[in-house]
């Protein structure tokens, strides 16, 4: 390990803490992963890792008793036992009273909006199960919304889901049914919201650090198909008054939910307004693209953030930039993206980031960057380069690609 | 260790070695560094550390039978080693033939002069010491040399020089005595050459495939004081002529020497011509300005290179492109460049490369780029950020920033 005055802990060793990783290593600033599994796509590139699961208090106590700071590369935390962390003067950035509304959609919804900031209109639904509320109740309560507002209606974990998971539309009781049943199998937090009728999905990410001083990237578009984020185009169909919007939206929201670190939003546009779908506190597959489109990556501000260093120049590196998730083909035969590497190499100007996983079919396994002057060629590029590693075009995109 | 087809193994363990694993880490090849010392500059960011000397052939051994594709951080190789290696059909990119050009500057004069490529007159000189040339013998041939070209002569160890190291210029035929009577102590080979009135020291830097393919960055103007790189700047004083000339000459070295991976290539420019200074069949400092300043950096190309992958785009970030080196300050007391991060990072735009490395008097420890429009702000900038972590700006540079 390398000896220095800061280390910095990561709590879970996904490609999130791999590319955190990544960026403190050319500040030289040590970093701990506590890792479920040795072949996690951080160990690779962590100083050093502890494994360990993310919620269990001994390896959490181990990995904040080698590190000045302790980050987190996603929400499966316990957030009890990391209030009892702080009470102890460690440093968790973001902090607890952040996760708990990062990792909590109920939470996360009341204290928007009631901080006045526009989210689509909600009711908890409180907890399905044994212990919590009858699915005879929650399918009356959901009517009831809907009846209020129109069907169809979205209904969501209010924890644990993620990449679409966790999120159901549905359309009419029969279908509330069946979803609150299943739910109350689980013993689920539930929310209910307007389904929207949505123009645009984009993204905004702040990075902000201890002292409240605060960066914004500029918006992105990003293209979702079954809940799976696709696709990042900078600065996409956003307009100027779009993306300001977004990037005020994101910014009060990293104020009022005192985040340090990275925060990112993600929206909707809807008839002209943003409407908040998502928050995320740490780095986030919709600003991948800063590594080489952005002056400063979102992964080097994390760690400044986190580390109370100043913070960097957020703004693009050229006029259009996109960025496309690699996954692991349907079919589990034929070449892994690593295989595959010299045909989208070939591609000009691809910067094409692996994270060193297993290739599984569906599995997020890397992403590809391009940046250039005419949206359409970029687009198109990028597209190319995520082809030759096996991920098909969509076919709602294939379209628009020239 | 992350599980590959392609598993890149690296002979020494220096900030050079640090970046390579840093680009191939994003590409997800996994490397194995064979590092002298557990905290040399690379060991934080290689995927697994085989301890060991590079001229060790056991350990050299076991750092081939673990890797796929070795390559190099520095030249301090045993060549007959490396020789029985490649016999044994182990994969050195770049091989023996262009290693053996690199180590040795009486190989590497005599190549280059006999390929037509432009050197300063020189003379070799034999091996200074007890099997050799005696100093009487070593300062006849020096003034004789000097009596057909002129004092001062620049006499060189044809090995083992580094940074200024190696390198005297000799005045007159005391002084000669003087350099021959210490390398007689350590049986050095030497060799003469004339002392060249440099008008601008530059580099020029190809990378270069198994295949023959080649890509090469624009060239640089360097900044050397007492033979040390202190500052790099794209395109300097380079004019378009001269930046052609160094380009071509760099690309026909890379094809003379069958260079694999990245080949630099340091130049004198004296009335209006180049001379070929030094070259380095390996990353080099020269462009260290590539990793923000280019499309692909020098790291990720030379390990495309000698894995045989498609090389990436070499074209210039930004018009303009400054890149100073960090040194330990002159007294080991004061803060660390670690401990004075902060300060650099609040100067817009520097990008601060750490390698991880003790901080002592005089010791390489990072660098800081900086991209722009402005070739005076540029400058102005990265000169801020290295004297925020400790560099200060020698006597003969401050005059010329904003």
């Amino acid at each position: 390990m390398v000896e220095g005055p800061i280390v910095l802990g990561i709590v879970g060793a996904g490609q999130l803490a791999r590319m955190m990783c990544q960026a403190a290593s050319a500040l030289a600033v040590p970093t701990v992963v506590l890792a479920a599994r040795t072949d996690d796509a951080a160990v690779s590139a962590a100083s050093e890792t502890l494994l360990g699961e993310p919620a269990d208090e001994q390896a959490l106590r181990e990995l904040t008793a080698r590190c000045d700071v302790v980050t987190f590369d996603h929400e499966q935390v316990d957030l009890e036992l990391l209030d009892a962390l702080e009470r102890d003067a460690i440093t968790l950035r973001p902090g607890v009273e952040t996760l708990r509304v990062a990792v909590d959609k109920a939470e996360m919804r009341t204290r928007l909006s009631a901080a006045g900031l526009p989210v689509p209109r909600y009711e908890l639904l409180g907890v399905a199960g044994a212990a919590g509320r009858s699915p005879d109740e929650l399918v009356a309560a959901i009517t009831s919304f809907a009846a209020r507002e129109a069907w169809p209606v979205v209904v969501k974990a209010a924890r644990g889901g993620y990449d679409g998971r966790g999120v159901w539309l549905v359309r009419d009781p029969a279908a509330a049914r069946t979803v609150c049943e299943d739910a109350a199998r689980v013993t689920r937090p539930l929310i209910v919201e307007t389904y929207v009728d949505i123009d645009i999905e984009l993204a905004a990410v702040v990075a902000r650090g201890p002292d409240g001083s605060s960066v914004t990237w500029p918006p992105v578009e990003t293209t979702q198909l079954e809940g799976v984020c696709r696709e990042v185009r900078y600065p996409g169909r956003l307009d100027p008054r779009l993306s300001a919007d977004a990037a005020a939206v994101a910014q009060e929201i990293a104020t009022v939910v005192g985040a340090v670190g990275v925060l990112a939003v993600e929206l909707f546009s809807s008839g002209g307004s943003v409407l908040v779908n998502e928050i995320a506190a740490r780095p986030h597959n919709s600003a991948h693209w800063t590594i080489e489109g952005s002056a400063t990556s979102q992964f080097e501000n994390h760690v400044r953030a986190v580390l109370g260093l100043p913070l960097g120049d957020t703004c693009p590196a050229a006029p259009h930039v996109t960025s496309v998730n690699i996954f692991g083909a349907p079919t589990a035969s034929g070449p892994s993206p690593r295989d595959r590497l010299a045909t989208a190499l070939r591609v000009p100007g691809a910067h094409v980031h692996l994270y060193g996983k297993a290739a599984r079919p569906g599995r997020k396994l890397g992403h590809v960057t391009v940046c250039g002057h005419d949206a359409s060629n970029v687009r198109g590029r990028a597209w190319a380069a995520a082809r030759a590693l096996g991920t098909p075009v969509p076919d709602s995109i294939r379209g628009d690609l020239p």
